[in-house]
């Protein structure tokens, strides 16, 4: 799955802007993927970008619609298929993020196939991955891991990857979950794949490399999630991670969404369990650091939280958003 | 996903006896449901139940033709088509383990359609199974996990209901491959299913029961295993269990299966890890006793081999081949 750049990022008459967050990670993230933005009347996201139409993106470039927004109750809305299948028929792919798949969608299937374009939909898979095999392989591969899900992962796995980019670093982020894979362009819906192959897709997601590469692979779940801690285990075993980075979010006492009967997950059990199990396929894995979503603090209390952290834990602890991620890789350069 | 019995059990014109172990399984462990063996001239397997023809077994009313042998190769030969497609017009619904699906084969997906039969492919799944609830719930759960694959859980398991069954206990095997699917008749082939739902889709294997009654759930992969320690790990959190029997094979040094670059799982460690993973969901969860293929070693050695286990870890260690698991029922019902 590879999603052609540059994109035209859908957002409709998305209601609230904070909706818009997959198409505010696009451009954030990856500013030179993202030519422009397509919004209807009453649209209430602006992600800064340059306004055009399917006929302006296409004249100007455009390979990819993006749907950059989700939809309230995850269902396409029916009269944004017009736009879709507009923008199929002026020549650009369509990616999608969503739950319902518009391959499932008559016209849009139809229309892709007539202007013989591509539909992504990036939360599913089709593809057939082989069986982890477990064999040792070059290079450094880093995994984000968390105390629950909406932690940060995908944004400190990002922050990581741009951090050592800036520093001449070769560095890939390797996406595992839809918003990741848009913002990249390719990756694998780790939790779409059949549970036999969850460590070796991985394994395809992050082949052997350079020895002095980095693959950093966003983490997925946690091992203290009890609905996805198995996914969380499989994408561990299957990166085969030399360093993890623990995200974790300030003040969150209880896991989110539904799981609010049992604890978020301690930081230093997190720790302690995701060393002592992604040993099995890399033993000398070591925390890297620690990354906070320090959002409910004051700043001067987020860096006397964060410094205590770090020193009860011996490792770099950062707020990614507020602070960067500098020291982490600090450390990751000197440990290696 | 329920298969109906009597069973009419294929074996074809299986080369080597020992690929017959589905068949075999059947027999031993749910006599009850196997009418018939149908074999071809050659055939060097012999489950020692009636011989009879397709037609022969409608007229006794068998329900469904369980492929009981493992093709070499993992694909459906074609010269068993014919018997297979005899079978649907006679009115028996077809039940297969091997990976090539027999929906995938024109001729018997015709055939069932036009004879309104049903084909189960028990390896695979294409069910909707919900995300896991994490909730609590009633009853009893045992499962058995290993220290690799193949190590006898689904035996284990099987045995223990069985015994459970002879004192009076309320208990049912719980399947979750593809040979216990086939002997229980029903069940979710847990590799199969996809990643976000395995803990969910065990959750709806076992679900909420009297408070004596006992679900054995069958164990899949290991958590010392590179490839499928996610799939473990999901399968212990959905079952909730409150018992685990750790599943082990006596002088296993190394993994099996093109796995041999790592070390078999620690007893001990398989125990301590089981507990502290399981516990997230069932803090209570406890280690009911060990289960050793002791074929390995001579009567004696074995019974002392066996001894030391029990005492190196405080619970029963059997041979449930040779000595039965009736200590491990013992320990059960002291606890509980």
């Amino acid at each position: 799955m590879k999603i052609a750049p540059p994109y035209l990022i859908f957002l409709g008459d998305t209601p609230i802007a904070e909706l818009a967050k997959t198409g505010a990670g696009l451009v954030h993230w990856r500013p030179e993927r993202c030519l422009a933005q397509l919004r209807f009347t009453g649209c209430a996201a602006d992600l800064g970008v340059a306004e055009m139409s399917v006929g302006q993106a296409a004249n100007a470039g455009a390979r990819t619609l993006v749907i950059g927004t989700a939809p309230p109750g995850g269902q396409l809305p029916g009269h944004w298929i017009d736009t879709l299948e507009e923008a199929l028929a002026a020549g650009l792919d369509v990616a999608s993020g969503l739950h319902q798949k518009l391959t499932d969608i008559p016209r849009l299937a139809e229309a892709a196939d007539r202007h013989g374009r591509q539909l992504f939909d990036v939360r599913h898979t089709d593809s057939d991955f082989p069986v982890a095999s477990g064999k040792p392989r070059t290079g450094h591969r880093l995994i984000t891991v968390g105390t629950d899900c909406a932690v940060g992962k995908k944004y400190t796995a990002l922050a990581i990857e741009r951090e050592m980019g800036a520093r001449g670093m070769k560095a890939d982020f390797r996406a595992t979950g839809q918003t990741g894979i848009l913002i990249a362009g390719e990756g694998v819906a780790i939790d779409a794949v059949v549970a036999d192959f969850i460590a070796g897709a991985t394994e395809t997601l992050c082949p052997a490399n350079d020895p002095d590469h980095w693959d950093i692979v966003e983490g997925q779940g946690s091992l203290f999630h009890p609905a996805f801690a198995g996914v969380t285990l499989g994408l561990l075993h299957g990166a085969q991670a030399d360093f993890f980075v623990v995200c974790h979010e300030a003040g969150r006492q209880r896991l989110s969404a539904g799981y609010e009967g049992y604890p978020s997950g301690d930081l230093a059990a997190c720790i302690k369990w995701t060393q002592a199990l992604g040993a099995l396929v890399r033993p000398e894995i070591a925390c890297a650091g620690i990354s906070v979503n320090t959002a409910s603090l004051a700043e001067e209390d987020a860096k006397t939280y964060l410094a205590g952290l770090g020193e009860q834990n011996g490792v770099a602890a950062v707020d990614p958003v507020r602070f960067g991620v500098s020291p982490i890789v600090d450390a990751l350069e000197k440990a290696t």
